[in-house]
Parts: C-alpha cells; structure tokens; sequence
C-alpha cells in the first residue's frame, strides 16, 4: 500500500507489488479522486493508491493515460493494461464491474434520474470553488437547495434509501468541505441549519459512514494544504508522518 | 406526429394525441438532440417529435423541464411524468429501458471504454463549432484523428463492430456536418482523405444507415438556418413544407 507520499517528477514506478490489485492513480486532497475512494471502500473492492503530485507529475504517468490525468484506475488484470479516467465514469464502472453493494438503483428510470441530480452538482462544485476562493456564497447555497428538497422529498436517511447511494457520495466530497469553506471564509460563513435541516442532519449521518471515515480530513488540513498552494509551494505530503 | 414546426412563445400546448408515446421536445437543427432522434430511430422506439422554437421558447415548455433543455424527453406513461434532459444521459436511459437492439457492450470494461471515447469527443465537437465559426480547422482534425485511429484498430465497419454503436451514433452529428463545415469555408476547407482514409469510408456508409437517413439534413438547409440565425432572424421552419 501507498504511504500516501506524492509522486513528483523524477520518481521511479511506483512500489506496489504485482499482485493483481486495482491501482488507483490520485491526489489526497482532490474531491474528485475521493469520489474513486468513496466508491471502492464502500464497495470493499481492494486497490491500492498511488497518490501524484499534481504540480509536477511524474514522466511514467503519461505513460499510463496520456493526459497525465488523475483520478485514474488501472484495471492491472486486463491486457493492456486499460487505465480509465473521469470520476464519474470510473464510478459507474466499478458499480457494473463490482456487483456486490450496489450504489446505483437497477431500475433504469431511477437510474437515470440519480445520474441527472449527479450532473445538476456540476455547476453546484463550480459555485463551490468560486466560494471557496473568496466569491459570493449565495450560488452555492442555492445550488444545494436542490439536494435540500429533494432529500426532504425522500424521506430517507440518505439520498441512496436507508443505506448510502451513489448519490450520497457523488456530491460527498463537496460536502464534506463545508467546514474548510467556514474557515476559509470566517465571519462572512452564513450556512444555515434552518434552510438546510435535512442535509444537516444526513452531513452527520455521512460523517459515520464508513467510507467516507476512511478519506475523511480535516478542514484544517485542508486548508493548510490550500495555503501552500496558494502560495506557491504546495505541500502534498501534509498526511504523511515522516513528510 | 409533429409536422416539423417549431412551436414558439404563445403557442398551445402541443397537438399530440394522449396515446402513452414518449414526447421528445427537439430543434430541427440542433445537433444534441439529433443524437436522440438517432438512438430512438435505430432502435425503433415510436415518439412523437415536438419541436421547440429555441429563440423564444414556449411557457409550457418550463412547466415540463424548469430549465426549459432541448433534447428532453417525457415519458409519458410514468407517474409525474419525468422529463429527462441530457442528450447523453437520455441515450443510456434509452439502452437499458428498451433491450432490444442493443447500442452499448453489454461488457463493463468496453461499455466505459466507449463512454470515455464519447466524453473524448466533448472537445472535438468544441473545435468543431469554432470551426464553424470562422475559427482554426485544425483542433477538429486533431480530434477527429483520436477516432480515425480507433476505427483503424478496431478493423471494423462501424465503431459498434459490423453494425452501428452508440459511439457512432454519438459523434455522428458533427460528422454529418463535414459539408456544412466546407460550404462555410469554401477554399479554407482542407479535409484530408488521406488523413482519414477510414473516416471517410466510415461517413459514406454512415449515410446510408436507417437512422442517420431519417433525421439526414442537407448541408444547404443547415447553413440556410445558421444565416437567417446570424442575421438575427433564425427561421426554424425552413423543412415546414407551408412555412
């Protein structure tokens, strides 16, 4: 397994062994890379990571997807090997490859309305980054009105029924950064319990989930991870102890 | 079933017999939705075709989809009915709601393999339309060499095999408009049958598809459209034999 260090420039392949075992190419504090991990712990499928330093990427990775892209999965027992890309589709992937738990609904009509909330997050991320960078906050909240009402109009636990759907850990990461968007934006933070009584509650929830406990950070460590990269100089290896 | 007129703001609801066939909300010109009516088409799915007059959109249309989308289509025999939006997302709905004739593999591996070469064509289609617009022609080529390539290797008729896939489907639209592309340019157009020599194959038999037959337009009546819709005047009615 990883120790969670970055791979730069310059680094040999990585030191995993052959064993047969997916290999997930990523970044530790990438939310679309958490997607992968969300997906793969929650299913129980073994993988090992191998985490990129994303500012200077190693020459063997374009090797393996020739846009140097993360997150990506090697599928290691296919000939080839096959290396895929985009989270959402490497998501969609294992859930069809891997069965056993699964994280979409079977039928295609609420399938398909499960992937159309997914692409509605779309601009809901991009109002988050903007957010997150110091833009108005106001677009992000009414993104997640959306996912407000709809989890209300559910009635469940979690957007996947009483267990975690493909859903819940889709727009998860996102989420999961509502602490680091507090921090970052201090006083001017205006997140309300009132306007949002059910994602507050399923925030929780989400927060016991094993999968999500797995990949979970801390807002500070986050945002200590952003502030070396603002300025210049990020430090990918923020997590690893002997960094 | 439709005659092809573009319903406009002020207009009725439309003229479509309550007979539990799906509805898809359209524009005749609209490359996006053409994908639909190819994968409908190929699958012999029966709909009625409502087409939308894009410049100045029907109210109505926003009681059946809030951000008033074209393609979208309402299935009318669900409870709701559930409008579904997303030219992509309505072709997989379609696949896995009506077996028959089957566009997608049925394999995980390939079936995501296919989905990352559509996902690929995103910036393609991009080129394409700057293209079009008076732009550099050669980001498309550079695109369209990824497929040139695929088909090559693939050593088939057509993408899907020795018969039509969804990845045909998929990026047909802007192949089909490789002779608007030429009559926008006129001496600029350098398409290269030498650059794409299976390609070009590829296109002739494409145009001799069932699917790609039924929603054919020639590239006179595309460019026709684009002026009077340059000129500020885009006439959507120009296939309404009385228009």
């Amino acid at each position: 397994m990883s120790s969670g260090r970055h791979l730069a420039k310059g680094s040999g392949t990585p030191d995993v062994p052959e064993d047969g075992i997916l290999r997930l190419y990523s970044m530790r504090f990438c939310p679309f890379a958490q997607r992968v991990h969300l997906v793969l712990d929650a299913k129980q499928i073994p993988y090992h990571s191998i985490y990129i330093n994303l500012t200077d990427k190693p020459d063997w990775l374009f090797e393996k997807n020739p846009e140097g892209k993360v997150p990506a999965l090697e599928l290691v027992r296919e000939p080839g090997p096959p290396v895929l890309t985009e989270s959402l589709l490497i998501c969609e992937y294992l859930d069809e490859q891997y069965p056993l738990r699964p994280l979409y609904p079977r039928d295609p009509l609420k399938k398909v309305q499960e992937k159309l909330l997914i692409e509605r997050f779309g601009p809901v991320l991009g109002a988050f980054f903007k957010a997150s960078d110091g833009g108005d906050l106001e677009p992000f909240w009414s993104g997640l009105d959306i996912y407000e009402r709809e989890l209300s109009r559910r009635g469940t636990l979690f957007f996947g029924g009483e267990q975690t759907g493909i859903l819940d850990y889709m727009i998860w990461p996102w989420c999961e950064r509502l602490e680091l968007l507090q921090l970052q934006r201090g006083d001017d933070y205006n997140y309300d319990e009132k306007r949002f009584p059910k994602l507050t509650e399923w925030r929780e929830r989400m927060k016991r989930d094993p999968a999500v406990m797995a990949f979970y950070m801390e807002a500070e460590v986050q945002a200590e991870f952003l502030r070396t990269r603002s300025a210049g100089k990020p430090n990918y290896n923020l997590l690893v102890k002997d960094a």
